[in-house]
């Protein structure tokens, strides 16, 4: 018998293993994508909202969630229009419910564009460092990922987007604003450089964007009259509801009609709808924290600066900082502190999210800790 | 201004659509799958549990919703351990949490299945009429779908099967056991058959096995041994749970392992966990209503039979039948009296699903006000 024996018979010498398994040429040798799950006090690694979400907003939630329930045995509605109208809402710049689509995350917002757009002998540009889920999703698409390259600080000046794209002929454009894991915002001069360049798809996916600076712009005030751009968002940062999985994007009509195609029906859960409604509804006290997250974001920067490190300027809930001697070793120093931060492989860099006050103030004390003066 | 313009300026004369966007040539001139979403009194079409869930376990269900609100902010566990223990408990046979993988449906299960074992060159093996969702994520991971041929009364025997595969020489063969839309229980001897005629991947859709008919066999007693052997479950029907979105899958750890190479990371949201292990608690009650479904099913057959009918014996909780003059016909018929059933485009063939006792009676007064006596 071999290891799938449910009855422990595990006789087989050599147990079967996925090395076994007919699967596709190309996964082979691959391991799992993954931040790793480690239980630890202070857990500043995957970028998450650390403040739990206001507890009369669980209470609106959970009243919604329990009407679901009397209806949880029908399948939920296909087009949930109760959820695009509170996006729409929340979103302003005029949008109304068919400019918005929604999905598991906006992971799987990214999936289903490249699904529609993308594709065996199709491409896509982005810009790396990235977040790593662009090129992942892509190759799971069968997509061809272009890397291109940026500008010095991270950036990407409009002369430098155009020239990847003209250069490259992709059938997407991905950009990330503010970049994660650099923090860098592009400018919509950028943007919409590279979308008069090509007569294809630009995707400007603004996980980050409630994070932004003062002023900062938003890629949805280009979508008049852009219909081949699509703005992705997602409820996990800003709204502190990674658990609930809820992305999201903002384009013409066109573009949820294309995704229409590729998504499996029924992909969004009554539960998912509700939950999500119900926390847009409370959207101001929902969005209290990120004021207070930007405040940490700033005392990182400026306290790591004076370390000596040389953070990057950042737009987003986590701040890149360089200058580290040896990052394999900080991050494990870290570890035995019980604080989990990111070594994304950049070597010198890591990551830190921008947590409470009091998890920020750990992550620092550890800081200067571990920093020999110099 | 296009039809994105967010402030009602649509003085483009013609609008945006579809067709003007790069999607890939296999979308083209393709529409969405769904059956119509109406709003109808007796609604028979999609095969769910009309059943709401018992008020006691959505009491439970809430609270573990309203423990998991607590933390959302953070991402789900990404390898749901608690969830596979429940379901392998739920489905014995000696599973354990590594024999157990899940998702958002069991189209998402099946779309990961397909993605690690299929793709762009690769084929899959079918055997229509069938879920008609098995050939449509087929398409859209790229999978070239062979339909293969059914013996008479929609059965499959050892032999066809073995015929089929060895002729097409498939990387994946889907069984659908109940079969949807024919309500056909297919033998383990025929799955066995079929797995020794291939050293690839056999799937057996399961989303229906617990209205089986008494004694009936599952495949998950095949699994010892057979390492390339996935069998797939659904909560959407005998848990009635189709709006929360849980699908899953029982097989040798190794598949496991090729689907968390494809998965998007955190694709099961905090909240489908909560609630499918709190309903999974309640297993007994979540599924006292099956033995209610199968005397409506039952019923149906005999009613439909004594009209003059010929509906085929169904293994599921829904009954196809055919000796209809006019399919079309009918189901307008039925709809003007409130009562939606699904027309599948099998010539002079519907299906209904069993509702409750009240619903089924509904149907069954309507067809033989509509059956003119012969």
């Amino acid at each position: 018998m071999s290891s799938t024996s449910p009855d422990g018979d595990f006789s087989d010498p050599r147990p079967f293993s996925l090395a076994d398994l007919p699967i596709r040429d190309d996964l082979r040798g691959l391991t799992p994508y993954g931040a790793p799950e480690l239980k630890v006090k202070v857990a500043l690694n995957v970028n998450e909202n650390t403040h739990p979400i206001p507890e009369a907003v669980a209470r609106s939630i959970i009243e919604a969630l329990a009407t679901q329930l009397l209806t949880v045995n029908r399948y939920p509605d296909r087009e949930f229009p109760a959820l695009r109208d509170s996006l729409a809402s929340y979103l302003g710049h005029g949008l109304t419910r068919e400019n918005i689509w929604a999905a598991n995350g906006s992971n799987e917002v990214l999936q289903q564009i490249l699904q529609a757009f993308g594709g065996p002998g199709r491409s896509v540009l982005g810009f790396p460092p990235t977040y790593s889920m662009h090129s992942i999703i892509a190759a799971g698409t069968g997509t061809e990922w272009i890397a291109g390259e940026r500008d010095a600080g991270y950036e990407i000046s409009p002369q430098t987007a155009v020239d990847w794209v003209t250069r490259t002929d992709p059938d997407l454009v991905f950009f990330c604003s503010p970049n994660n894991p650099t923090g860098t915002a592009i400018t919509l001069d950028t943007i919409a450089a590279a979308y008069d360049a090509t007569d294809k798809i630009v995707v400007v996916d603004e996980a980050y964007a409630e994070f932004g600076l003062a002023g900062d712009p938003t890629a949805l005030s280009l979508l008049p009259g852009r219909d081949r751009l699509i703005v992705t968002r997602t409820m996990s940062k800003a709204f502190a509801f990674a658990g609930a999985r809820l992305g999201y994007l903002a384009a013409a009509p066109a573009i949820s009609d294309a995704l229409r195609l590729v998504r499996l029906p029924y992909h969004l859960s009554a539960l998912t709808q509700a939950a999500a409604v119900a926390a847009l509804a409370h959207a101001p006290e929902m969005l209290a924290m990120v004021d207070d997250i930007k405040r940490q974001r700033d005392r990182i920067e400026d306290a790591l600066r004076e370390l000596g490190y040389t953070p990057f300027p950042s737009a987003s809930n986590f701040v890149l900082f360089g200058g580290v001697p040896d990052s394999h070793e900080l991050f494990e120093q870290l570890l035995e502190r019980d604080i989990i931060i990111r070594d994304l492989g950049i070597p010198g860099h890591l990551r830190v999210s921008a947590g409470t006050e009091d998890e920020t103030t750990a992550f620092l004390d550890a800081m200067r800790d571990l920093t020999p003066s110099r």
